[in-house]
């Protein structure tokens, strides 16, 4: 099985080719091969069992998604994207990636011809809902965003499950919820602060937290993420039907709720080490977003994520610490 | 007032223009300016008072739009697309205006400059709905089309509503419900039998009846679509919101109820004109489509069509046949 990553050199790209090159395989077939590709040069991952090529380019550009596509990979894990606050900032480059580039890789399938039909796994997000909500987000809710990227992820679902419609590929859409914990380094996305206050505790380093501790979101963790991928290349298709595009399950919990777990797991030490800051722009922000979900179909179909808000810290504490944390 | 219609030829932009030349004024404003665009030539209104120019080529060419903009009109109605049955059969042309098209026209409002930000009416449909569905098709019901034209129309919709968030227009879309009485020739759209029903009967010719009776379907007059045009020319946009996009008012009703109301109207020998022709392949496709709506977001927004079929078929009888049918 040949895969084809686009944006791998993303952190849930990065993650799925530490699974995939850990496993060897998907869903019983042996990975013969791997390509890699982002806008930087993506890093093979350590110790995988097969032959790994990476390149870095605009996945914009004409001609990228035909040369990707060219030793037609039979799964393509679509990562690829400007994020909210980018595509916000400069509209052109988030229609341009978001948009043209998404339709560039599913016309050059499209195209290929020869009987070529991989599966075809997109990364869509909650940002395709727009509020007002209910207090749980049905599958039937209409998308409305109120972001150019929410904008450019609902328009990508629309383009796969009508090339799907057409039997073009065997697309799946997977709405990610707000991946918690995030690892790596405090980043000014608005949304940033979900993750830093139990990560940066836990590495002995004080944390801003600038919302009230009654807001609600919806969280999985990266491993779950990385679960949603595996899963989604590997079910049987025929089991989604017409609309392809799926809410992934997720935790809906409040920031007290996070914070309660994280004293549970680490103590009251750690949590000591958030700073209450009230921010009414975050605030403001953070309020036009879900807060909670009924993924029914989603959850019927297989697809599975963290019980508790203590079984996303205790990932996050396996997976990137090592198993200790500063105490 | 200069306004500026993108597919003025059609029936929809026709007795839109008509009305407009009737009236003279659009919500107070006196028309001053008609620019008329089509694949083909579009026939300016008779008896207008203003002048119209028009124009026939592919609204999809690169600066087309540009160039129908270069005066800045008012008020812009797009009612241009390549039909469902033929975006089905020719999917890069659909793809090409629907799609295409759209967002060409959308940039060049975008990139016009000068503070320019003209009202912008866009023409979806109740195709961007797929089964199954509820009794009532709700106006927070996920638009999961199943055609490449619903698609299209979907796609278009997103852009509008983030178009018009970032303040590139004002614009509204509005979801048509199935015009009929259609004027003009039986087609062979699936849909055709809706309207040939009455409209063939009232003319003396027979007319075939593909499904049965209990088939419901849902329904508005041409003189509503051109309502519901005007009415979105005309009303306060603020209280819209960031949903822009619309189920337009209409009525549900069974085939039966047609009928029903055919032969309080016209009399028996009307009715038997009617023939009778189940069609399996046109029953199939029938029952994919929606049946019946809770359009309130538009009724509280004063969009208004028929109460009752009578009212549709006493509308075909006083537009279109001068008052008189064969009896």
């Amino acid at each position: 099985m040949h895969i084809l990553v686009l944006g791998a050199a993303g952190m849930v790209g990065r993650k799925f080719l530490e699974r995939v090159a850990r496993d060897g395989h998907l869903g019983g077939r042996e990975i013969t091969r791997a390509t890699l590709h982002d806008v930087v040069m993506p890093t093979a991952p350590a110790g995988a069992g097969f032959p790994c090529e990476a390149s870095a380019s605009d996945f914009a550009e004409a001609g990228v998604s035909e040369a990707l596509i060219r030793d037609r990979p039979d799964l393509i894990v679509h990562l690829a994207a400007i994020v909210s606050g980018e595509a916000e900032a400069d509209f052109d480059k988030g229609y341009r990636i978001n948009l043209d580039g998404t339709r560039l890789l599913f016309d050059a399938i499209r195209l290929a011809g020869g009987g070529y039909r991989p599966r075809v796994i997109f990364t869509s997000s909650i940002a395709v809902f727009g509020a007002p909500f209910h207090e749980k987000i049905t599958d039937e809710f209409h998308t409305t965003p109120l972001t150019s990227y929410g904008t450019q992820k609902a328009i990508g679902e629309l383009l796969l499950a009508d090339y799907t419609r057409r039997g073009f590929f065997e697309g799946i859409g997977i709405r990610l919820p707000t991946i918690c914990v995030r690892p790596g380094k405090p980043n000014k996305a608005a949304s940033g602060f979900f993750s830093n206050i139990i990560r940066e505790p836990l590495a002995g380093q004080e944390a801003v937290l600038p919302v009230s501790e009654d807001v609600m979101h919806w969280h999985a963790s990266p491993r779950s993420a990385v679960g949603f991928l595996v899963h989604a290349a590997t079910m049987d298709p025929a089991a989604i039907g017409p609309r392809r595009n799926l809410t992934m399950p997720g935790l809906a919990c409040t920031v007290g709720e996070q914070i309660a777990a994280l004293e549970r797991i680490a103590g009251p030490k750690v949590t000591a080490r958030i700073r209450r800051e009230p921010d009414a722009g975050i605030q403001a922000i953070v309020a036009g977003w879900p807060r909670n979900f009924d993924p029914s179909r989603a959850l019927a179909l297989g697809f599975k994520s963290e019980a508790s808000f203590d079984e996303i810290i205790k990932a996050h504490i396996a997976d990137e610490l090592g198993g200790a944390y500063a105490a």
